[in-house]
């Protein structure tokens, strides 16, 4: 199988660039004055689908073949890699077949179907998922579009932070969180290739930390009960995200549970941004004095904006 | 009294450029696809302390004379005036005074006080806010600052529309909520002086209506008991307000309180970002039918996002 390589980050932006949105670079005066620090989010909550998964789905669906686009793709998922697959097959005119566990949030399942796609119920399982997924691959002859062992995918979401790096000269660091290691493997390929000097950190809950003990063991995780609100960030590393990350990441920092809560709703009040528990699991490093940030130039990869805001509106139409 | 025009309306923008933000102009397909119509949000919720009310603050503060900012700036409000009040005050480095009743948000009190204000605090009531503020205003020799009926706060609110008709051409129609009616009268001044074809509709909680009963009965109406939850569309018209309004506004359309918090969750959801109740009530007549909006370009004055999200923060730790 390829490696992913910083010229496919190149190439995936050239890409989908005519499909993803260049999503904007926000600063905020408060952030700073209270990191002591210039810090530029990269907001991929404002990516098509609300969150980075779309740029990766996207550049694997483009680069499949023409025999293997007819039969179409799919992948399980609960949540941001389905509706990100699911537009990127429906953009390119391909079918996408879902699996999608019982428990999925049903505005997540809602906007999934929206794009297209054909979706399967399985149990909650990791093994119920995967099972159900190899079913569909077979009966269908779709390709499958793992949602971050994919070297297309893993070069897709590489593109935030290139496009973060042309736009913000001069970066110290760069922050990504890191779940199954998509994200942060794509923005070490890039960010290191561009800068070799820069730092790069992956920032994970305490409540999934097995990036963190992966890496100190070095070898691959996979028996562990994730526990954190995170949503995104539950999931193992895979094979190639893991090989990646072990090679060039300066390091990995762990955050609570209180500290995920805490830069979320800083994010939310002082910067009037909807971003998910995921992505604050990167912000938090610079509000709880973790990293030596003082006076540095830091880019932080906001992962996405997809939050069950449910019990929220259930609380302003008690009181309404 | 001197009456706003929408000459103050560009002296506004000329005097008050280099203190506020010029806030962003967003759009959202989604959002265009469900209106049938062009829409573009101006973003006052990224406003500086959160909402348009820093743009009349900022103004009013700016055209003070020399002897009356030696004495400082007084008001009283509950929130979003409080704190651009207290601001606008400091940028000009004078004293600001500011009455807010017992029961404030504690998040609007303390960042009121983070910008350097003396807080009194009052009962809840009308008669106690008005009386608590006049106490004040005799004890220091401070200038009242009105937060809707005072000609410079009319004319700085009006900066926000000034900034969309310059960047967006060919508005066919401009949406803005309805409170003490300061945002729409500014509004109302300087779109019908750039476009006097151009609609302007003023949006309103049905719970509070007191500008569409006043309007339809040609006298301000003041008994009115606010049932609400745009807390910042709860006040009566002024004087001011009430005269410039009645000149000029096409129609004033009514939002159901589940009408206000559908739209408020559409733009979460959809756009990512925060918006408050009040500004919903402006974004709630593209989604309910009730003005007819099909194939129009039409701008949306957002007026802020300074929500209390306390409630969902502590559902959040709750299942974390």
């Amino acid at each position: 199988m390829i490696q992913a390589t910083p010229e496919m980050v190149h190439e995936a932006y050239d890409r989908i660039a005519r499909y993803a949105h260049r999503t904007p670079i926000l600063s905020c005066a408060t952030l700073n004055a209270r990191a002591d620090a210039a810090v530029f989010l990269k907001c991929e909550s404002f990516q098509k689908t609300g969150s980075f998964k779309f740029r990766g789905a996207c550049n694997a669906v483009a680069s499949l073949v023409a025999k293997q686009r007819s039969r179409g793709v799919y992948a399980h998922s609960s949540g941001n890699h389905a509706q990100a697959l699911a537009l990127a097959a429906r953009i390119h005119g391909i079918p996408s077949y879902i699996v999608m566990p019982e428990n999925s949030n049903p505005t997540k399942v809602a906007a999934t179907r929206s794009y297209g796609a054909e979706i399967t119920y399985c149990s909650a399982t990791h093994e119920a998922r995967w099972e159900a997924a190899e079913r569909v691959g077979k009966k269908t002859g779709a390709t499958l579009v793992h949602p971050h062992n994919d070297p297309h995918v893993i070069a897709g979401q590489g593109t935030a932070c290139l496009e973060l790096m042309e736009e913000i000269a001069d970066l110290d660091l760069v922050l990504a969180p890191v779940g199954g290691g998509g994200l942060l493997s794509g923005t070490l390929l890039i960010a290191k290739h561009r800068v070799p000097q820069i730092v790069v950190i992956g920032c994970e809950p305490e409540g999934a930390d097995d990036a963190a003990r992966s890496l100190a063991q070095g070898k691959r995780l996979l028996d562990f009960v994730p526990h954190t609100i995170a949503d995104g960030l539950r999931t193992p590393l895979g094979e190639n995200t893991f090989k990646i990350i072990s090679d060039l990441v300066d390091r990995i920092v762990l955050v609570s549970e209180e500290e995920i809560l805490e830069a979320m709703r800083f994010i939310w009040e002082r910067m009037k941004i909807l971003i998910e528990p995921s992505s604050a699991v990167a912000v938090a490093p610079l509000l709880n004095g973790s990293i030596e940030i003082k006076g540095r130039r830091i880019g932080v990869i906001v992962s996405g904006g997809n939050v069950d805001v449910t019990a929220f509106f259930a609380h302003l139409e008690a009181i309404a």
